[in-house]
């Protein structure tokens, strides 16, 4: 176990990811934020935008081409999708160890990028290097990793929710459906009258319905783990509360199988993630803060399984996540600086 | 088209599809309040319980067994289940025409109702007679009527939106999913802690996963346009807001047929059924207060079909369709009382 | 009374106070729609900005300069500040009455315009002219108006709740306290980031303590009735709530008189204020979508008296305040298209 | 410094306040949660009813009298008031030290309790030798005390927020007024009509204008600094959120001094109290979940001095300032298991 300081940056630290990523590295034991980068508030103390940080930072805002980025052991992307695939490289390079928590390494092939996110993309030859992360299914390679593509929210309450089924067989992997929920801090913090209070309070709405980005991340990474072709629904909704991801998740069982104990076996040695006893609901506001996933799994009737599964989603579906993997890397507990308790109600 | 005054009753106005009614009744151009029940509040001014109703009523609220019930044309029974199938048939004996909000007369089967309400059925020999409230369905049948079943919200939301797929034999009609999401105050108004403030603010989840009482009723309703037997899975969630249902169904087409067109067909005559245009995504809001069900229809890939619809529980789920009835049953304007806009944003 | 058919137009009907003249106006039974502004939006169907009103209106937006603005009878401006000054004269020239919503004439001195709103007045010599909105106090000059400053809904919830105690000598006019909330949909409708869910949910805070644009108009309306200079410290706050603005108003009484019936006496025969019993708590629910002002006054102790005031910012606030405002100048039942129920839980 | 661990008791604990002090307990480095007692909830598993401590506590409740109370070093009640002023005595002879957070012993004069309360004082002997538990005023009596009355939430982001300008005798101390404004969790969490989310979601409202019993608190805890008589109007609300407290205070300034000065000075060595620079407005979500009071202070005009005092209510306004002043009690640093970040967005 390491014991030494880790030196960490994040390029993009004024979103709400970026947000969490300061909190949760500030309390974490084993490292020092060294750098922070803001092409917009170079200069500024990060606690005058995040007045929360008031006492726990003196860092100011660099300009993210800064040398204090060079000289971090680990640097972190929270910035939009387009950016770390051209300022990761040779920070990587450099022997900068990158989780880069934007779409950015999420999918394999280079031409799938380009239909979802609309531009070509700037280094097609580190896709294949990157490793998924998402401990869960690949800590080994995460450890080993000297760039990590962070997992996006729904992505990771979603996959979760299916592994223990696809993976042992129990489920037909066509018909998939996920009924996804998210808060309005999942859309980010960016001035746009669509998540505006007054349009999204007292509301509840789906969006993305024809087709969303998370999809083929989904597909992508729960093929790894099927035996035929996956086919799967994803309708994301808006939800009137800041922070938290619901997935309710429906497939077609295969057999009579003990769908409880599947969920139990597959998730008995994982720290982060809660398997509920059976006709349990869980609640998002449970793992609010915490790098938890907190799943139940139901048999309403017939061949039907429905599986529910929470995270917050700026921590166990962003900022949690990809500290859970810089513990990984640098041989640290994975659970370091990660074990607050929900702050609830 | 009747233009005399309507003499109305409610029975159980004390709780918020109670003070819906008052609210819409005071407005209907053909109605006059006549008389409200309340076991607890007898001689209290229902205005002050409800202060939004000041200067717009002076009516105090009276024992149930007061005769200014048996002086009503129509009589509204807000009560909790097992209420009217006790105070209903005397009524309708003596030429009351009753409208149940409750779930009293929705199931055909007495031994149906036993086993999801816990207790023997009072009066089974008004099941078959009852009509069933909803008038996209049932509208001659509810004209005729000395009886309506004002059906349950979840259901209104959830086979209007199945109903065009179904009765046109697009759909398998098994392997039907209806993700719901509703407001708190489709739990009504009663001292409960799961329902306080503090404990669904700032939160999300699933409830009654392993069976809801409304999926019975959603089944039976069904049956009478599909082919063959339905199969239906039903996951209600509590959505942190007031008012609102947003159902997300999903069901497998067999052609590839036109649903757009379907769901504009079926609807074109319908004064409080809105189909959006392809692509669509309706919000809960742009229904609050008013008796719409706004609907979109989807088709992500392959045979999938989504639909979302989306209705103010209080109104078109309670209230509003209660008077639509009405209006049926007394030979008024469908729309009469009904036409306001939604209070958005 | 008129019978005849008003013409109206809305000028810059893409904001919150635009939706809500359109909502209220579609609902009037004297007013025709005529012609929407919009710069942005120019040509398209305002019901696909606003679906609530699909069904209601198939109006498109027309440019600000467009003819049918000039065939109005009267023409509403719900536009940002400094707009109304420039595009009202000629309309008012013309013969149009003019109901401003902005602050463009609600200050009788230009230089405090100026001082407070950063440009100079383009108008000036209108501003004698402009009759300030606020039926309760000034319906004989808003009935023979050509141009109306509609006022500001923060100080149409506190003068009203200020007005019977500094009209009649009962409290020393200085030492005034306004603490004034408001729901978030009085920012309006603009892209920022400080009105973004993620920002202002779940959390509460004040605003513009040093200074904020309504402090002079209120200081000025309420020097219009005390004896002596007014001296009122006015802080606002931001609650987590789309609609709605409570007014918790402080002064001290300069003798042992009975307030409740000064209120009452005061407000007795005004369709729009309601003077709760002694003891009340008035919810800002209560008024949602309506143009109802209500009011409870206590004595705590002393010789302290508060005044707790509701509004619904949109409504009394601007859009119903508006047409109350159009109801007196066309000679129309100052109540007609305001008798809506609020829209309550 | 001690290090010993201290072994904890936590009287009552299904509340809010309960399951806060339960969250913070298991993360404070020197404390061993040692029993739970609930009436309702013995046999149960505390994890069982607040789901966010699963894999935290395997505790169970056990009733109210049960020995391993007696075992504790320091037992906290967080029930309802007039339960601890009957338990709380024999513990305290035997030697455990107690943190009352409820009001038994927080007013010094049994009458002025009865008043309050209505119940006649069970142990008015312990009244005089309990510590008013607020750190800011009473550290050194606190850390010899048997007997802790914590303070109330409104009391806590009040008496803070005038302290200085009191103390240093800078502004007028009568005319005061406390316009505070709370989350629904400083309700409690019990079965009550009015606390349900649909009654106060989407709506602000003031309560208990004509007296609440916080106000006797603040009174005379503010008497202890100032010159003369202090003299306070007292006006809660409620906010709908869950958490959070924001007092907006107003006073008049004897003099011109530097208040901002005032306050910097007066919290210099605080570790819970951070003064903002002028102009700042503090949002309560800023202080969630953790201990902090963050206060600013304004001067609009003239002699008006307006304090802005956020705190957590169920951290610094209950639970977290109990485990403050239980470290003083036991000679620990004061900030320990304290130190979280808030979990804002």
């Amino acid at each position: 176990m390491a014991t030494r300081i880790i030196r960490a940056g994040v390029i993009g630290a004024t979103g709400y990811t970026g947000a969490e990523l300061l909190r949760l590295l500030s309390g974490h034991p084993h490292v020092k934020l060294h750098a922070l980068t803001s092409r917009t508030d170079a200069g500024i103390r990060v606690a005058d935008v995040f007045p929360w940080l008031r006492g726990r930072t003196e860092l100011r805002y660099v300009p993210p081409d800064a040398d204090q980025i060079r000289e971090c052991d680990v640097v972190f992307f929270s910035t939009p999708n387009g950016t770390a695939m051209e300022q990761a490289p040779p920070l990587i390079r450099d022997g900068v160890r990158v989780v880069d928590l934007s779409a950015d390494f999420r999918l394999r092939d280079p031409r799938e990028w380009e239909q979802w996110y609309g531009i070509g993309h700037a280094a097609p030859e580190l896709l294949e290097e990157a490793a998924y992360g998402l401990p869960e299914m690949f800590r080994d390679r995460i450890r080993g990793a000297r760039l990590v593509a962070n997992p996006g929210c729904y992505p990771t309450a979603i996959i979760l929710g299916f592994l223990p089924l696809l993976k042992s067989g129990l489920v037909r992997p066509t018909g998939l459906i996920a009924d996804a929920k998210s808060g309005v801090s999942g859309a980010g913090r960016k001035a746009e009258l669509g998540i505006l209070y007054s349009e999204v309070g007292e509301s509840f709405k789906a969006y993305g319905v024809p087709g969303h980005r998370h999809l083929p991340e989904i597909r992508q990474t729960l093929a790894t783990v099927a035996p035929d072709p996956v086919e799967i629904t994803f309708v994301p909704h808006l939800v009137p509360m800041v922070r938290g991801i619901h997935a309710t998740l429906y497939a077609e069982l295969l057999s009579d199988a003990d769908v409880q104990q599947a969920f139990e076996r597959a998730y008995a040695d994982e720290p982060f993630v809660d398997v509920l006893p059976p006709g349990a609901h869980p609640e998002t506001r449970g793992v609010r803060g915490t790098n938890v996933c907190r799943i139940a799994v139901h048999r309403p009737s017939g061949t039907r399984v429905v599986v529910l599964s929470v995270i917050d989603n700026l921590v166990k579906g962003a900022a949690g996540q990809a500290i859970q993997n810089m513990n990984l890397m640098f041989d640290l507990s994975e659970t370091a600086g990660l074990d607050a308790i929900a702050v609830a109600p």
